[in-house]
């Protein structure tokens, strides 16, 4: 079956969709995403998603061209066409069409929309039985990882950089902290208490983690929002990263150090179980 | 006259030129770009530009669809084709059209070439002879700014504010000290002395700076490598800013500090004056 993008509210076989090269996400990176993960053909947790989107889109000084519903029929609509059961939605608005000049455009230029599908396993997958690899890499992004914006060339090499270790994520490191993984928050367990960076312009405030704080909280998980070296990351109990591609995944390796058991850990799958179970329940 | 931009060495109407959703450049700013000036129809320092093209794809892990040789036959053919005299011709190289993964594409997944013509009065300006305004706004660049990449946004919104305070440029400061501007290299002078901060990660190795630099040595104009603070440049005798754009800019004001005399001075108009002549004579 071909599969279906959407494209300024068009939709059209993926390999017809298309921008302009005077797009301005082409040209200077100047747009948003967000990625919601799909359960049984329904979007997970999909507000705070649309909540980050305007965060980010605020903090450019950008606007959407569609309100939130729209979105959201775009979105089923795009998970229709595909006959899409599980994986991610992918979104993104940039800042339209315009002649190359830094300053924005026009308030007349229409910001461009495009949506699309990658179908992919999210509960039944052997890493999450596994566990997975680990490999750190320096901090090198902006002063502003708080907006998720498609300014991704320093994500892309950090995670080249695991992959060709064997590694699934980067985790990077500024000053010796762990700041997040580069398309994922990362989080150490020690003594039965799940240790994560607070939120700041130094990591994006991720959904996932959103979710899964919750969750902790409410299962009497001893929470501690602060900053953790990556020394104290090769000690931990357990470790996990979470984020919309793969909700939350054991990390049983970090730089070649084996964490715990080297083996998923009873606090993670706890959460994982948690998780997906609020999430088939809400999902919409 | 419609005019003409090339993708992927096909020539066609700008309105038609586009790329797919899938490239790495519209998803995560996974490319690289060069501009260089048009004078009489021939191209200004094109192997510098070539050379800086060279070092950011190398930096990236990136290569080259083309050598240099069919790269400067591509503008060539470009400025043909759009009869152009004076102005910048931009070119980018993006990793591809992919499924969306952080991690770099296969091996055969060919890099995406992209070029079109901003034509512009380069020699015969008012704003040089009036010298410009510039805006001092945060550094909030990744660490590796040496690496001409199109991950533009924090500079689009650094010369948003000054646009929207009727400056020319900003100009970016990182404790205390001017970097560079969002699109240009920053110089002050100060007791016949031209300064400006060295080489390094934290700035652009800029292909008109290289040029000026050269031409200052010539002259026995005095250089200083080194930082200065944005106090030290409101008490300058002389600023400027060099960039592809606009060869070398007199700066009359840094956030409504006047400069110097709040003209242009004898030092910026004698360098101009010789890029000029030099650029005229070494075009091809």
């Amino acid at each position: 079956m071909t599969k279906i993008a959407c494209v300024n509210g068009n939709f059209l076989p993926e390999n017809d969709a298309s921008i302009s090269i005077f797009d301005r996400g082409f040209l200077f990176g100047d747009g948003i995403y967000e990625a919601v993960s799909i359960l049984g053909g329904k979007l997970i947790d999909v507000k705070p998603h649309l909540a980050r989107l305007d965060r980010s889109l605020h903090a450019v000084g950008m606007s959407a061209p569609y309100s939130h519903a729209e979105i959201i029929e775009l979105l089923r609509e795009l998970v229709a066409q595909n006959n899409m059961q599980e994986g991610l939605l992918y979104f993104q608005i940039t800042r339209g069409v315009a002649p190359r000049a830094f300053h924005f455009p026009a308030d007349s230029v229409r910001q461009t929309f495009v949506a699309f599908t990658l179908p992919m396993p999210l509960i039944d997958r052997p890493d999450v039985l596994e566990g997975v690899k680990l490999v750190s890499v320096p901090e090198q992004r902006w002063a502003r990882r708080d907006i998720k914006s498609i300014c991704l060339l320093p994500q892309c090499l950090g995670k080249q950089v695991a992959v060709e270790q064997g590694g699934y994520e980067a985790l990077m490191v500024e000053d010796g902290m762990v700041t997040e993984g580069t398309s994922s928050s990362a989080y150490i367990i020690k003594d039965n208490t799940l240790i994560t960076r607070p939120l700041s312009n130094a990591i994006l405030p991720g959904v996932t983690r959103r979710a899964i704080m919750a969750l902790a909280k409410q299962d009497n998980i001893k929470i501690d929002e602060r900053l953790f070296s990556l020394e104290e990351a090769y000690q931990a109990d357990e470790a996990c990263i979470t984020a919309a591609s793969n909700f939350i995944m054991p990390v049983v390796d970090i730089d070649g150090h084996k964490i715990g058991e080297g083996k998923p850990g009873p606090v993670v799958n706890r959460l994982r179980e948690l998780y997906i179970e609020e999430m088939r329940k809400s999902a919409m």
